[in-house]
């Protein structure tokens, strides 16, 4: 990912966001690949009745990580309400995801590598979060 | 569309959305093509340097619909938190948005007509939002 | 929605699509959340092990419709070639996930009208690639 | 990006995907962030009109390389009929949006940058759907 790179040349230099957005972005589209893969993981479980609640949190937070990625990319003209907005509630889909992935973490290794995941990112968002606060 | 239909033969009759829930998804969806359109007409106006700002809102808009329309859709297992957030978040971009495009209403028709799309969604995922308040 | 509205107040008037791409993009979107839903009511069926090649077939269809609709709203300059083959993409991916929902079709009222959801968009999006053949 | 780590989890082993297909996986996801952040830097230059068909092909690019990950992160069941015809789509829109950017190149950096991105991701897409075609 070059999230930095391709940012850092954003013609606006006040646009420029600094390092936790930036670790954020990388963060979220890693996050969102990792979800969509621990859905598709879950599904193909022969237990799979026992993960319906972990798959379906699994689709949302790949959702909410992917367009939080996108939108926190975006650095023309502003939406400061909306990309704040977003990094809460990718926050919150992390924690929640991280916290059901991590119930089967014992049994399965892509729900480890998950709620791993989903850890990180969270920490990212509000990272994000404080670092736009001022 | 036909959210009411599909969503009427879920398997968990406790699943299913009141009528606010599933009107609401109906107009994300709606609001993110119309989103969608009114970036990509901007993006055609010989004066799209007075239209950045609204393109970029759109941009976020249509992805803030598309995925919320795509999470209130889904009823297996629960993800309360989730939904009421992206409400929220898809509530606070359609007034956004809706406000940016309103100032070019007179000037643009694909603004005014979204600048309406933007409003009536806005309104539907408020009173999704209500609707699941107890 | 709102497609036919919005596309009509495009600057430039060349890039008006015909009818047939119109139909194409509205019948794209409903599919989209068509295919969303029935994923997720396929998940809470009791018998949700007979259904996972089903569920994938609609998370992927769900995902093609949605940018296909995506890109095809958009008139601005030319992608005439991305078109095409999305149009072709998601063609075979409502026949092949249409299909899919058809063997359960007697069983799950939902992938009865998902079925129903996928024979009609791939119609559209057929006559949408012919529409532009000339 | 873990996309490694992930899939080497899934419970059916012969769903496990070459390295070829792996690493398409990882320069989709990083495409599209690359190609979504050209779009909005190319919408702040000074001169965005001559930059809408590149903005647009950018905007298209991402929406493709974004599910294309998707789908190829997902191995169960099967729908290599659909991987197969997004890998060409991908492929396809990489070289024709790396091409648009090549154009720009040495004016913008965030272009140059791009062609590379879309250059390296077009020839995964490519060497991926090689690596299914027996």
């Amino acid at each position: 990912m070059q999230a930095q790179q391709m940012i850092s040349t954003h013609p606006d230099a006040r646009a420029r966001p600094n390092d936790a957005l930036i670790r954020c972005i990388e963060e979220c589209y890693s996050c969102a690949q990792t979800c969509t893969s621990c859905a598709d993981a879950c599904l193909a479980e022969p237990k799979v009745r026992d993960l319906t609640q972990c798959i379906r949190m699994n689709l949302d937070c790949a959702d909410i990580c992917n367009i939080t990625g996108r939108i926190a990319t975006r650095r023309t003209g502003s939406d400061e309400e909306i990309i704040r907005r977003m990094l809460d509630a990718c926050g919150a889909a992390c924690r929640l995801c991280g916290d059901e992935c991590q119930r089967h973490a014992s049994m399965h290794e892509h729900c480890r590598v998950c709620a791993d995941a989903c850890q990180r990112c969270m920490r990212t968002c509000e990272e994000a979060g404080h670092s736009m606060a001022h």
